[in-house]
């Protein structure tokens, strides 16, 4: 049984703007430790050797397939879905598992997010290897991860009975809790965070769609069959925007009956924020994370990202930091941020300040 | 007698980096009220009908006197005296009077530095006109400002017996004084602030320089001599630069004897750092000064200065401040500072980092 990758890499976050914008979510940035690797690109490079890049898929939308396949040198450019609406994850999902279940009716499939991090890169190959055991045997295979926090942002996993090894039964699935359920679950042990990623046979997923989400199902057999005589493009404009938006996780996995979690803690970052973007960036003496050239002058726990292309100059800005801690400064030709790190969350505040002002150009 | 002034509008000026420039000095920056008249303009106008356009002398760098006739029309392009190297104030102020008294023996000079604001352009009118009627009779006159709190930065003036209205003789000059001195000057209300501008008969002034600067007395007339012959260039770039480098003030005001100060009233400002520039800009209910067109969200007493010029975009930057307070945030095609507004005077660390770091296209 061969394994392949499907990286969902839609989106339009605006968390990280002006960094992020339509054109260029999040997933595209170099929003990690490493300032000149993508998150898209690290996505894939990370699942080497266990998935190499002809067996990966991308789903992306159709505005995004050029942008995503220029960071992603060595993935074929036929397995860069492009999807001419965005509409949620299971839609998403399913079309991408049609596709690869047409040349390899065994395939087991890997979906991972294109945007977050992993410290321990092995670590999480180990557990991704456990999840494609797992799928082996016909469970839809999540990842969840050991919680550092009582994180209400997150949806849970409630651990079963062990099946083997790092991998169990799911009880169940928890929406984001409050505070209070969030402290119980870190105490009680038995949660680990749902990291949104999904392990399963092509076969398995596609009965489930079968089964669960029938008008799902009916458009992806059109666009299977159109595909098969070589239509696809047609059929994906006519049909793709009438499937039902729904998320993997409502219209799938809290229904399925055979699935399984495997319990991961390799240092993982969903990126979340600015916020995160500082916390895992490479940071001066004085915890500033700054370009080389920038001048800083008693400041400290600063993130400065420079994206300006210096079409002007030739060169990047010259940033200078005197006397500020705490601040987030990112820089753009067009645009410029500024913000305490602790008030990363309030990007969006910008971001609909822009969108009321109609400048839609910014976003 | 004819009356002209004479703008001294040299300086390389770091206190506004990065916006200032050693090609684009203080006096050439849109510092005060108005964000589209720079303070060398402003000097300028504000005189008429006092001195009018055609009576200014500009007393500037060579490298400077493009971009000063620039934001000048009006003023005669051979009015504007291009130091070939800078030798402070005595011998600009020497050979520019030379050039007047050349042309106009009898004239009365006025003497303005080309970076100050003020807010009450009425008054300053007034009590130049009463500079120049005290010129007139033969004292070297300078205006005195009526300090508005303990300036240590500032040297003053001891006022001495009245001689008519708001002028008095000079009983002295003094150097910057301490904190407890300037609080005494504060009290006292005999001391005024030196505003660095002179006026005096062309003559006078001459007759002064031969008695306490006989070097200077001594180019200035070779100087003098080579351009009644139509050779003021050659003599200029060969002893312009072995002028004795003295400011005006040590090399004849603390020597003269015949002085006098006109009080003065008018809401002057020597727009010294970020932060004058800051109290002088036009500001919203929240206390922001920044451009049209800023995103500006909980965020309260801050200056955002853009002077980028739009090249890839075609219009000036979206600026967004979130949550931030009291900084000043500076943009050029090539540098952003982010700095306190309290702590602009270390804008000078950045500028000398700079430096340190060869980074002279910067400066």
């Amino acid at each position: 049984m061969n394994v392949y990758a499907v990286i969902m890499a839609g989106g339009a976050g605006t968390r990280f703007w002006p960094a992020s914008r339509s054109s260029r979510p999040k997933q595209l940035l170099a929003l990690a430790a490493d300032p000149n690797e993508s998150l898209l690109a690290a996505t894939v490079r990370r699942l080497d050797p266990l998935i190499t890049k002809e067996n990966v898929f991308i789903a992306t939308g159709a505005h995004l397939s050029d942008a995503s396949a220029n960071v992603l040198p060595g993935v074929p450019k036929n397995q860069i879905l492009a999807e001419p609406v965005p509409r949620n994850t299971a839609p998403c999902i399913g079309w991408a598992t049609a596709t690869i279940a047409r040349k390899d009716p065994d395939a087991i499939v890997c979906v991972l997010p294109s945007d977050h991090f992993m410290a321990n890169e092995d670590g999480f190959r180990k557990t991704v290897a456990a999840a494609i055991e797992s799928a082996k045997k016909g469970y839809l295979t999540t990842i969840g991860i050991v919680p550092t926090r009582p994180e209400t942002g997150y949806g849970y996993i409630e651990v079963g009975k062990k099946i083997d090894g790092d991998t169990f039964e799911v009880a169940r699935f928890v929406e984001k809790p409050n505070r209070e359920r969030a402290e119980e679950f870190l105490k009680g042990g038995k949660h680990l965070w749902n990291g949104g990623m999904f392990f399963f046979r092509a076969k398995d997923m596609i009965a489930e769609i079968d089964t669960y989400l029938p008008d799902l199902a009916d458009g992806m057999r059109k666009i299977d069959d159109a595909a098969r005589k070589g239509e696809e493009p047609k059929a994906l404009a006519e049909v793709f925007p009438k499937l039902p938006s729904i998320s993997i996780d409502n219209g799938v996995m809290e229904k399925a009956k055979k699935l399984a979690v495997v319990q991961g803690d390799f240092g993982w970052s969903d990126v979340g924020s600015w916020e995160s973007a500082w916390e895992l960036a490479k940071k001066d003496a004085a915890g500033n994370a700054a370009p080389a050239g920038s001048i800083v002058v008693e400041a400290k726990n600063n993130l400065v990202v420079d994206l300006t292309t210096g079409v002007k100059t030739g060169k990047n800005k010259a940033i200078a930091l005197v006397g500020v801690s705490d601040l987030v400064v990112v820089e753009t030709d067009d645009a410029l941020l500024v913000i305490p790190r602790e008030r990363a969350q309030d990007v969006r505040a910008a971001v609909d300040a822009l969108k009321a002002a109609g400048k839609k150009e910014l976003l």
